[in-house]
C-alpha cells in the first residue's frame, strides 16, 4: 500500500503564482507516489478572517478548479473540503483534551504573532489552537508525510508529539507524521518585494492573456536602468526572476545576455515574458473554463472527493472510539 | 412555544444524592414550564479525565437511567449523549474564532486552577477552551434558560458575551443564554464535609435498602456526644443534616427533639433515616431494576433523544452555516 501524503490550502484568496510554485506544483508530482488527500481549509481561512467568512466560499471552488486544472487528478486523489468532513474536529477536540497549553506556548509562529493579532483582533482561541486542528486535519487520514516548508517544520514536531501521545494514552495507531521538506522558492511579486497578497503585488494564475499583459506592463525593473540605452541588472530585476520560472533556459541565457548589453529595452522583455506566462497556462487555462462552463462537473468532484474523505475519515475516528469505549 | 432550558451532567462517575438534590430535582420540575435538553456530556468528562476515558462509558448509561429513575420523562424532554452531536463540535470551532484568549483568561474557575492542574498533568487545551465549548452545548439548542449556582454565573455571562458576538457578526439569532439561578444546598457527606467522590464520604443514589443501612451506620454524628446518655446536638450531625432531605418534618422535629435530650440514641436515629432515604428511593430504584433489566428499552430511549437531539442541531448549524456563506 503506498504511503498517504496530506496537505491543505486555506482558502483565504484565489491563488497567484507563489501558491503554485511553492506548494500546487508539488502536489502534482506527489500524486505519482503517493495517495494524497488535499484539502481546501476552510474552517482555518476562519482563524484570521472570521469578520470577512462569506468571501471564502467562492474562493473554496475556485481553488479547487485551481487544483484541478494544474493537475489535481480528482479520481486519484482525494480532494475534500474540511468543513465537510466532521470527524476532523472529533478527532480536534479529543486533540486538545492531551495537548498541554506549553506546548501551543511556544510554538514559534504563535509567540512571535501575539502583538500583530492583538493588533488586528485576532488574538483569538481558534488561532492559538490551530496547531492542533491541523494534526487533527492529518491524523484523521492517517497521513504518513506533509510537505512542509522550513518554517513549518515545528508544527510538525508538534503535531508528531500530540499524535504520539494519543497513541500512548489510547493504544491507537495513527502514524506520526513526517515531513517531506520541500523547497520554498522565494517568489517575488511585480514589485520585487516577496509576494503577497497585501502587498498588491501578485501574479494572479490562470487569467486571459490579455490580463497578463497588463500585468507584465506594469512589473517594476532594476531602477538602476532608467533610459532604453542603459544597460540593466537581470539579478535585481522582478521581470528578469519571473523568466526563471515561465521562461525555457535558451531565452532566460538570451533576455540576460541582452539585458546586461542594452540590446533589448524592458518593454520587450516583458513582453516575451507575458507570452511564455500565457503559453504556460493555456492548458490550464483550458481546463479551468471547462470546469467554470460545467459547474455540475466540479460539484461532483467535490461531492465525490468529500465522500471518500469522509469514509477514511469515519473509520480512523471509529477506531478511536472504539479505543476509548465511546 | 414554550422556552428551551439546557443543561447537562459531565459522566465522570455514578450520581449520589449531592447530585440529585443539586441539580436533577430540579430538573424534574423544569420539565413542567420547559423544553429541555438533558446531556450526558463525555467530551467534558475529558478535561480532567482523559488518562481513563472507558470508565466512563459505563457511568453514561448508568446516568441517564438515574435520570429516568427520577422522573426525567424522555418523551417530554430530550436527553442525549454529548458526543453524538458532531454539530456542537462545529459550533465550538467557530466560537473558537470568535472567543478572544482575554476573555478565556479572565474565567475565575480558570485562573484558580491554574497551579492544581497543573500538578494533576490536566492544564491542557480542552479544560482551557470548555466554556466555549459549554456555550456551544446551549447554543446549538437554541437554550434560552441555564439553570446553574452561584459559582456557574460568570461561566454564563461569557457565553452570553461568545453568543452576542457571533449574532453580531454573522447576523445568526441565538437567545443570549440566561440563568435560572438555582439553590444549590451544602450536601453534607457521611462524614459531615462536603460530599464528594474524592472524599469517599458520599450516600450513593439508587442502592439496595441494604446497602444504605450499612452506609447510615458509618456515619458520623455530633462527635461531642460520646456516651448513649450524652445529648446531642443535631446542628453540627451529618446524620441529622440528612434528615432534613429525607425525612417528614414532623419526624425531623422529633428527632430533634429527642436527641438533645438524649431520649434516642444515635444508631436509633441512623436506623429512622435508612428507612426514610429507602422509602423515597423504592419507587425510583424500581424504575431503575425495570429499565436495567430491558437494556434493549433503555438503548432505545437513548437513540431517540440523540436523534431529535441532532434534528434540533443540524437545525442550528444549518442557520449558522447558511450565513457564513457555506
Amino acid at each position: 500500500m503506498k504511503q498517504r501524503v496530506m496537505s491543505g490550502m486555506r482558502t483565504t484568496n484565489r491563488l497567484h503564482i507563489g501558491n503554485y510554485f511553492g506548494a500546487l506544483k508539488n502536489w502534482v508530482e506527489l500524486q505519482k507516489d503517493y495517495d494524497c488527500f488535499f484539502g481546501a481549509m476552510n474552517w482555518h481561512a476562519l482563524t484570521d478572517g472570521y469578520k470577512t467568512p462569506d468571501i471564502f466560499t467562492k474562493f473554496t471552488k475556485d481553488m479547487i478548479m485551481d487544483w484541478i486544472a494544474f493537475g489535481i487528478d480528482p479520481k486519484k486523489s482525494i480532494v475534500y473540503i474540511q468543513s465537510e468532513i466532521p470527524e476532523v474536529l472529533e478527532l480536534q477536540m479529543l486533540f486538545s483534551m492531551i495537548t498541554p497549553l506549553g506546548w501551543l506556548d511556544r510554538v514559534t509562529t504563535w509567540k512571535d504573532s501575539i502583538e500583530d493579532l492583538k493588533s488586528k483582533d485576532a488574538y483569538n482561541l481558534g488561532r492559538y489552537s490551530y496547531p492542533v486542528l491541523q494534526t487533527a486535519d492529518i491524523a484523521i487520514f492517517k497521513g504518513n508525510k506533509v510537505p512542509v516548508g522550513l518554517d513549518q517544520v515545528p508544527h510538525l514536531e508538534l503535531s508528531r508529539e500530540i499524535v504520539r501521545r494519543l497513541n500512548h494514552l489510547y493504544k491507537t495507531k495513527i502514524p506520526e507524521p513526517a515531513q517531506l521538506l520541500t523547497e520554498n522558492p522565494a517568489i517575488v511579486g511585480t514589485d520585487g518585494r516577496k509576494m503577497s497578497k497585501s502587498y498588491g503585488n501578485i501574479i494572479p494564475l490562470l487569467e486571459e492573456p490579455q490580463v497578463i499583459v497588463d500585468m507584465a506592463k506594469k512589473m517594476v525593473t532594476d531602477p538602476a536602468r532608467v533610459r532604453r540605452t542603459d544597460p540593466g541588472n537581470p539579478e535585481v530585476c522582478p521581470v528578469f526572476m519571473t523568466h526563471k520560472l515561465f521562461s525555457p533556459t535558451t531565452e532566460q541565457a538570451e533576455v540576460d545576455r541582452d539585458c546586461r548589453t542594452a540590446a533589448i529595452g524592458c518593454m520587450d522583455c516583458k513582453m516575451k515574458l507575458a507570452t511564455n506566462i500565457n503559453a504556460f497556462m493555456k492548458k490550464p487555462l483550458e481546463k479551468r473554463k471547462e470546469l467554470l462552463n460545467n459547474p455540475g462537473q466540479l460539484d461532483e468532484i467535490i461531492e465525490d472527493g468529500c465522500e471518500r474523505a469522509r469514509a477514511e475519515a469515519k473509520k480512523t475516528m471509529g477506531e478511536v472510539r472504539s479505543e476509548l469505549g465511546w
